[in-house]
Parts: C-alpha cells; sequence; structure tokens
C-alpha cells in the first residue's frame, strides 16, 4: 500500500498544523467580538501588511510597510471575525481606524496575560522558500520580541512587557 | 475592556489548539482514507479503548481494556473518516475486524516515517485532573515509547523501531 514518490505531499503535516493553529487564531478572535475580552487577556496580532487582502489607511500602510503588530487591550471597537479575515477599529493618531486582516497574513499570535503565543511562516505564498530562510525566520521556539513594530491603540500601553512564556514555533513541525 | 474573573475560561487556548490538532489527525486519516497511504508514511494511533463510542470485538477489548495502538501501513482496509468518529479494518489472529474510534479518544499520533507525531490528553472527561495527575501525564515533550501495547496488522511488523522526532505534547499549551 505503500507509494514511493510524486504523492508523498499529500500529508503534509506542517501545513495541517498551520492551517488549524490559524483557526485557532480566528476562533479566539471571534470569541471576544461575541463577549469581549476576558480579564487577564490581551491579544497581541502581527501580520504581514503587504499581504493581500489587508486593509488599512495609506497613511498607516506608509508607517508599517512590511509588518505591524496590533495590540487588542484597552481600546478597540467593532471587532468582527468572518471566515477568512478579522476587522477591527483602532485609534491611531486621535482617529478611529479600520483594519482588515486575512488569518493568512498572521505571522504570529500572543497572549501574555495566558503565556500562550504562536508564530508562523508564510508558506501559502512562498512555499519552501529553501533551508537558509526558513532557518532564518526560525529563530528557535523561544519567544523574542516581535519582529514588527507595536503599534499599539493610544492609551493602551501594557503596564510590563509581555512575558510569553510559550511560543508554538511552527518550524517545528517542518521536515528536516 | 478587562474583566476579571469568571469569564476568563472563555479563551482557553489549550483546548482550542487541542481541537484543532485532532482535527489535523482527522484530515490526515481522511486523505489517507481518499487516496491511500503515501509512500514513507505509517500512521501509528493510540486511543483509550475503553472509552464511549469505541467498538471493537469484545475479544479484542479484552485484550486491550485500556489503551491500544494500531497501525495503519501495510494492510488495512475500508478506512473510513466521518466527522466524529474513523472506522478501519485490520486483521488480527488471522481475522478482518471493524474497529470504530471517536477522534475524542485519541491520544496519540504518530507518522515516524516523516517524524511527526502528537500527544493528547483527555480533558473531555476529567478535565483539570490536578497538577498532579498531569504532570504524571506530561513527561516532557521528549518522545517516548507509546504507552499503550501495539496490536498491529499481522504482517504489518515495521521493519525498524519508530524514529519520532517531533512529538508534540499538548501540555506544552496548559496554563502552569
Amino acid at each position: 500500500m505503500a507509494r514511493e514518490g510524486m504523492d508523498k505531499d499529500l500529508l503534509r503535516y506542517d501545513r495541517m498544523v498551520e492551517a488549524a493553529l490559524r483557526g485557532v487564531v480566528r476562533e479566539a478572535i471571534a470569541r471576544v467580538a461575541g463577549i469581549g475580552l476576558p480579564g487577564g487577556h490581551s491579544l497581541y496580532i502581527t501580520f504581514r501588511s503587504d499581504f493581500p487582502g489587508v486593509e488599512m489607511p495609506d497613511w498607516l500602510k506608509a508607517q508599517y510597510p512590511e509588518a505591524m503588530t496590533i495590540v487588542l487591550e484597552h481600546q478597540f471597537w467593532d471587532l468582527s471575525a468572518d471566515e477568512e479575515t478579522f476587522g477591527v477599529t483602532l485609534s491611531f493618531k486621535g482617529r478611529r481606524q479600520r483594519i482588515t486582516v486575512p488569518y493568512a497574513a498572521l505571522t504570529a499570535f500572543h497572549d501574555p496575560g495566558v503565556q500562550f503565543g504562536l508564530r508562523f511562516d508564510q508558506m501559502q505564498e512562498g512555499e519552501e522558500k529553501g533551508a537558509a530562510q526558513a532557518g532564518k525566520t526560525a529563530a528557535g521556539a523561544v519567544p523574542t520580541p516581535l519582529p514588527a513594530p507595536a503599534a499599539k491603540p493610544e492609551p493602551a500601553a501594557p503596564s510590563e512587557e509581555p512575558k510569553t512564556a510559550q511560543v508554538v514555533n511552527l518550524e517545528s513541525f517542518r521536515k528536516k
């Protein structure tokens, strides 16, 4: 029953796990959209701002041309979770701005208050970008400062640094 | 927007991740059911044989009263993946026997040929069994021999020991 070769890619666990865990982010956002943010939680969401389907004002995209981290903690409005994207209104420089982000654009998700984190590659696009770059983006499973500048809703400065202790780096699911 | 206390449980990432990864097993089984087992793969599936909804002949359940590991590799028939359960026919003692297993009964899933593994707790039932037992079942993320005796389809003895190197132990998602 074992067949060699070309059909081996049909069981790519790394991709299945990545898709499943993006679904966890979707579910978390949907719950927060539905019931509000439970105490002790804050959502740090990092995404590629140049990813197709990301919508935000041009001046904001100019400020964060490649990556952006938003924080859902004290001030956010109209959070909505759809099948492929989520949307939220945040205050930047005193103005409320709507941002729409496909889950496929996410590169990291943290909820430091409960020490939970996920880190995603961008497998959808580049596919197998080569071991060198994969190694570069892996950087181990140890939490590191988020790669993108954090664009926080204005009065939302957390009282302390995120102390995320559990970050699941999806590189650990990839074949060596 | 942060509220303390009773609603904190609404963002239980550990449960969301566990459900998502059981979904990965479902997807993998569904793909194998649809296209056959790609070369280089073999599925080691460990489940609680006393879990509600597990169906197998009485004599087999008597032999594996608590846990059982089946191996889908060389000889298996009529693999089917439904929403909540999967079914497969295996040969035991020269007789083909049908086994039905809810995904919720799974405690481990390994595909040693590609060094992928998942290990599940049984959160659905016991819920928060206490730190002591949780610690006991955790045993670190390092792969260990499967806790259940492996009941293999007869000529299916793998040519070498499973060399699973990547096991995701869901304890790592749990709050300390």
